[in-house]
């Protein structure tokens, strides 16, 4: 029962996909498992590129089976040429994890940005810096990815198990 | 190498999905074999919506194997809620079309109308007219997102293969 879990926070697209994958024990710190940042060829047709991204997840999902994956919301509001992009990067990321029974949640960057640094608002300088200091790693992680990603899975650890915590006390368990 | 070949156009969602696929034979009509409007349900988590979707196209694409699959392209500017949806449903069709190595073509909305009805601006009922005397089915095709489908099918029989003989004749092949 006190195995950690692994929890793996994705920073999703088809060109750039952050990848953190933290250890997560009750009572202890979260710890750094793995980080990455994954991708597909920009010149590639948007099916083969598609198929690689699958592939490259599942590969990591292989390797570092999490417990919950925290995937970023993407909004429509974020008019860019990319969005559409990021969207389906997002989709073939919740996809793999879901049909492998894996939870998913969708986090907001302003709900990462908040639980790491305690603003919506920090920067991405910020949120690197105490994304390291969380996980107590003296290396600068790079890029902005790969941080982003580490929060998300940082924000899950903490968010997801309060959530789970309040809703279970609410139903009267422990 | 007269067998007919099978087309099925995509008109994406994660609510209403819209397929059709006709048989294009080299100088016949082009001719109905399936029309359906697959969904998921709007109250299951996205991952459940995404991974049920990916199970119904590949079955669909089992008992009526495309040689090409022609999905409508999403943009970013139409800014509606449900654009990353209809993002993540296209991009799970082109992902399940991809991987069985299936060729996927993204086309546009006006491009379709343009092929079916002449105008890039028809309306919807224009367009399920002009698909019911294209494949000369006299029962009235619903809901739109089916008759959508199906013109997307249309014009990758027809313009997929006009340009496949331009490229060819370019490159001296016949």
């Amino acid at each position: 029962m006190n195995e950690p879990r692994l929890v793996m926070g994705i920073d999703p697209g088809l060109t750039r996909c952050g990848i953190g994958v933290i250890a997560v024990s009750p009572g202890a710190r979260v710890r750094l498992v793995h980080v990455a940042v994954i991708g597909t060829p920009v010149s590639a047709p948007i099916g083969d590129r598609l198929v690689d991204l699958e592939r490259q997840l599942m590969a990591l999902m292989q390797a570092y089976p999490p417990q919950h994956v925290a995937v970023e919301r993407v909004f429509s509001q974020h008019n860019t040429a990319s969005v559409i992009d990021t969207a389906q990067a997002a989709g073939v990321a919740t996809l793999v994890a879901a049909r492998q029974g894996i939870p998913v949640s969708l986090r907001t960057p302003t709900e990462a940005k908040a639980a790491v640094t305690g603003s919506g608002r920090a920067n991405k300088a910020q949120v690197t810096a105490m994304v390291m200091r969380i996980l107590a790693v003296t290396e600068t992680i790079r890029p902005a990815d790969a941080a982003d990603a580490l929060a998300l899975a940082i924000t899950e650890a903490w968010r997801g198990d309060a959530q789970r915590r309040l809703v279970s006390a609410s139903r009267g368990g422990r």
